[in-house]
């Protein structure tokens, strides 16, 4: 990965982006076991419904691009997920204080897991456009996902721009391509537009049009 | 593919299969998109329901044979969801009046991906029934996919015959592979089958038994 | 697989882990199918209902260690299903009675699917903790797709203990690795760790804790 800044902590051996992905596989794994609770799982289900939105999008990825699944090498992933599980368990009174926080953790982790899903597509040698396909997919199909396990209609098909946050940074990756930008440069454009894209659609609260049914006069 | 007849317009590149694979793929992407609106999901997310209904059930057979994903190497396929979205968009107080097109285009699809499915996955060496199985997958899955994401029972789980439609092109398939049908014969029959299967069970509402609760009396 | 006591009939071809598969996989998929037509589900329906309860869990196994699916190999487990569907609708009156039988299968079958998915997963090379996870999956994914197929929340999120009995059966089989235990006698101890906790579970109604919802005082 070009992305690496190495910091140089604990003997180089954590990077830059493994915070970043810390924060990011945290913060999607709080959204999951959030809204598990919200439907009385156990500590099991809320789990595995906080694991499947931390890691499903990539695991969708690696499925699809048909590569060893990244968390299988790694147990940092699944320790992660147990430390949200904790971190709600021992703190849930206090998790609404916490709301823009998490929303930030968030919107850096969907950041990084597009610049990581278009980088690793292209790896794999497939064309630009399947990159951004799966570059948001890594990002919004977790939580996908935890909406399927939790019995509910997907959210992000209803309601503030998410994965076009994606969408929007894979353009701008290809943009930055096009016009051969430095591949760190790329990363952290198409992360700062995910980033950006989405923080701005919150705020000013911007949605897509909505389909209208069929029956509606209007 | 034996099925190919080359009809020789825009140079020959176009075949009366890809004529075919528009039709299926764009009347399986309106259903999604039409279910998604009448739950008044977003422009994305109607777009990402038609694609999971249009490509879903090839996307699951190519994974579960380990086969490189069909759309990946041809942007046809979602370009085909995009305009059918467009066409919703546009034309969404007539959409009702084109049922039956749209259910004629549907059962030619179905028929087309039956065939297609099967014959994939004998071309990787597996037995016939897995072929039977993964050509329903490749009709139908896409449509349990559409349902599981807009939160609502699978439709062809509990309506009129779909999927076994389906099974019963592909044993038309395997009885002319017996025979020793030429292939593009045997395609032609498996296809036909589903079709005038599908045709002959939605005219006179033909469904098959239904389990019955257990506390049911009779 | 070193857990195979033949037992000599027929020729010496069915043995003791056969049975045991048979059971298992109809036990689970006349769970999916019971519960199928709970919901009106027709014939089709049930059965692919009772089909991805039996074998989901292990194909999920299968396409995420990239290895052939296992069900395509063996017309079996599909023949087991449709003789799981027959027995529910020849003795749909007679289920309720049988339910401790179904319980008990069901608990054989989740035991042996965790010791499968277990030894299948060190086989490909990956570490034990992943393993476990793959075994956890084997054994209880099917599950989770059968209620997602019927549009219910997951029952084994909410209820008793199910897929923690595999990961005490895991933890059992990683012990017997480290004290170096004969390979046949570390699949007993799993399996009887998944049967005996999952039974005593259920007999004395033990669950885990369940998140509170964040807006509960206490």
């Amino acid at each position: 990965m070009d992305f690496i800044s190495e910091i140089a902590i604990w003997g180089g051996r954590i990077t830059f982006i493994d915070i970043i992905d810390f924060i990011g596989t945290f913060a999607f794994a709080i959204s999951g076991i959030r809204l598990a609770s919200a439907k009385q799982f156990d500590w099991f289900g809320a789990y595995v419904v906080g694991a499947a939105t931390a890691i499903g999008g990539g695991t969708i990825r690696d499925i699809m691009l048909d590569v060893p699944l990244f968390w299988m090498h790694d147990p940092f992933y699944l320790i992660c997920t147990g430390l949200a599980l904790l971190w709600v368990i021992i703190l849930r009174k206090h998790l609404i204080k916490m709301h823009n926080t998490f929303f930030f953790f968030d919107a850096v982790g969907l950041a990084l897991f597009t610049v990581v899903g278009i980088q690793k597509t292209i790896d794999c040698g497939l064309p630009l456009w399947v990159g951004i396909i799966m570059g948001s997919m890594t990002g919004a199909a977790g939580g996908v996902i935890r909406d399927v396990l939790i019995n509910e209609v997907p959210l992000i098909f209803r309601k503030e721009i998410y994965a076009m946050a994606c969408i929007i940074g894979g353009l701008i990756f290809g943009l930055c391509k096009i016009i051969n930008v430095d591949p760190m440069l790329t990363h952290l454009a198409c992360g700062a537009g995910v980033f950006i894209t989405r923080v701005v659609a919150v705020k000013y609260h911007i949605c897509l049009p909505t389909l209208r049914p069929e029956d509606d006069e209007n």
